[in-house]
């Protein structure tokens, strides 16, 4: 996938495309065809087809959902709490995919390093607020916690969502971490 | 599922199995003819059947995967990191199964408290040193925290392992901890 | 004390009972005589005469005297506390006198790992929020925790047991790490 | 200078400049001449000119100086240390120049989330856990410290310049957060 | 005790000399002859005669013993470890007793806000390392932590003492915060 | 400057008087005459002329400026934020200029070790509440953080003066802890 003069996209093993299973081939094409490239991170956790499997369904299951969070705030979450993380794959390449929800170049880099003074409104505060403390003291979220939450219009079902998506993606960041995961050079200008 | 004198197993709704997707109540139904109980941690996830299939799908390409890391340790590692999360459900779900599989009834209270003084390994103790800084700070583990477990005969693949189980339950504390999730009576004294 | 095959119950030398001044040795054989074992930190601190003194005469006054904390509440300071202070031979220890003195198998576990989450009163919960907050930032406590207390029905003396337990078992926590002292299998099980 | 429709600049009051010092005034014009814009920082301390004079008088002091540290090095400092203290005007207005300086578009945004994942030098590495130290533990930096630095070629007066931005711009993240500084439109895709 | 014009030198009840037993009111007469005034943590304490007889049997078991920790060195543990858990009355009460033992006037202030910078031997570097690892992370001590304090010639025994010295007053400055606990007017001086 | 039995008062070279550019030489005899000694700050710093120009522009446009906050109140800030920051030279010097400027000799040591108890009122120690979250957590200072202070009585403006204050001591602890800048004997004394 790599060419020589390029920098590892993990520190294990990246199989060819050709060598994997049919069904994480074909999720991989499909992405390929309607992004023009390869996410890193599909390449990547190829090399563990089940790992693969089952996280690209936990993904689809809370970011493709229906719900009351708009696609855009699901990738603040993402964004807030990676950064929080020090995750550099999914600062950068969900940067890219909140710029293009949110069409707004700007939201993205406001997000990662202090949402609190990031233009978006009390409610998403409010909403990262929350995902913060899932990400860093989930053992003391309880009842005031959703009540705060309540007060900003978000339902228990929201609350599970933005829950979901923080520890999700706190899965995702410990991953890429590890792996040395990097970015596609694609994700820094995407939506700017 | 709970009796009216009984605490709620969750702060979400918990479906009745009669209305679940028929995969997922035949999961559960096996669980149950197998364990003699259903875990609390089927109920409550079952709430969102999407999550509930990825979720377990990861479980099982961690947990019953082949490789080097016994059963135990795996377990070790789920114990060890979920008590550093304050994760009730984790810990004492967990250790119950530990105990099981180490057939040993001391061990998981200690890994569970201080793995440091527990009576395990120092290969084992590196193994836990490792998976606490992926759940701690992903972000600083490098060329030299790979060496070291090197140096107590894990390859890389072992380190994927570790740090797969330990940011997967890192997920898995931090929902339990937001969903109130409650540990089955059983779980206190299987395996002492 | 322990024979060939058993781990040592701590890196410092124990002595044996015939050795110990006679105070000592009439009080760990009394202790021995109620509880049928003798709980490892006896032994342990025998080691410094004048210390094991002090240190049972201070644990007396503070978990025999009268008052309105429950000694099944004081337990419960001491298990939240040692845990977050990952001391194996407090929680473990004193998780068996918990479950006995509640009269409750589950409650030792449930307040080591998270006491938010714990079948408790949000009486009780309050009383170890102040607790951590000793344990953590005791420099920070001033009117308005003891304001938080009151408003749960604890006086300024209940204020006080609640601190000096926390700060007692704070120093035994650390003296139990430093020393490695092992607890005695017979906790595990007792009071399940 | 915000037309009504704009984002504050400053939640402190911004001076027309018009109304400011000649001295203030003339650097404020050439930065904008050479520039094409006026980065926010100079109008949002011109609320404050002693302390706009002896700001960026200290600015220059560090950044302008020769010395062994590069243009584009002096910015890696301040862009990972600005993270690491959430300043969003100082990640990102610095981020556009440590492109600029480093003729790199793609080495900005991985500083800041996540340094030790560069596309940077083993020497820059060290270079960057020096000021990180600096930034969060300043009280421990010792011998030891200044000897890595010296295995990677880095002489004490080196040291003195890293620790030198760590610190003066961790004045400015403080500032910037206080004030809710707000990085101009420009910089986010200045040197991509 | 303290006239109307003073401040409290506690939150709770301070007792008349007259009112208190016997062997508790000697001690304080005993000291006070010997200063020249009663260090306010005798009158605090002894609102609590059980209590007070206790920590002050602790205090003597490891404040007066024979070892090898010269009577400095063991003020300089408590000055360090108090001024990291905030606690005013220690860290000045403790301070001009370090001032008197060393017969230094500059070193209890040196040593209570950063004691790796403070005129002190390698050694007693190695001994305040070693004490604050107990303070703040006990549960990390083990065999590598004695072996550094070994190269510096401290006994396994010399480790118990720093250890006991920094626990013990880690119990003190928790009171003493919550007690709200005031240092003597005289002790600021005492040494200088 | 030191005499040979001296310690060093920076790890860096300390330039002689005579060969200092004249307007710094003239500002440290101008010191020198009015406090009778020369504070070791001036001479460590004048071994980068430009730098301690700035240095003291900066210093002199925060503390010598007019404004609500009184003199005293602006060197509690430096003392509480500076111990905290664990900055010897800092605390023993401003400590010593503390006691000067609030006519107390107690008010320095108390600031220093736990404001929260210290002989302050109730609106100082809302600044320094205000002036630590400044030093440790910026990023999360806002509305609510400037309507307290406005309880106390604190404009917008005075805002700016305790978190520049902060921010620029802030500066000054990390330089002196990286420089081992020894505080002059004569600061432990004065105004006691």
């Amino acid at each position: 996938m790599a060419t020589a003069s390029q920098p590892a996209i993990s520190r294990f093993p990246v199989p060819a495309l050709s060598d994997l299973p049919a069904d994480i081939r074909e999720r991989i094409v499909a992405v390929q065809e309607k992004s023009g490239f390869i996410p890193n991170v599909f390449l990547a956790l190829a090399h563990r087809p089940d790992e693969f499997r089952a996280f690209f369904a936990y993904h689809d299951a809370l970011m493709d959902k229906p719900g009351n969070l708009s696609k855009a705030e699901r990738e603040m979450i993402v964004v807030a709490t990676s950064n929080a993380n020090q995750c550099q794959y999914c600062v950068i390449a969900h940067g890219a995919i909140l710029r293009i929800r949110a069409k707004n170049p700007l939201i993205a880099d406001q997000v990662a390093v202090n949402y609190r003074k990031a233009d978006i409104t009390p409610r998403q505060k409010a909403m990262l607020d929350f995902a913060m403390r899932v990400a860093f003291e989930a053992y003391a979220v309880g009842d005031e916690a959703f009540a705060t939450l309540a007060q900003h219009g978000f339902s228990e079902e929201d609350a599970w969502d933005i829950a979901a998506i923080a520890a999700f993606f706190g899965l995702s960041n410990r991953m890429a971490n590890v792996m040395g995961m990097r970015p596609n050079d694609e994700f820094y200008t995407l939506g700017r």
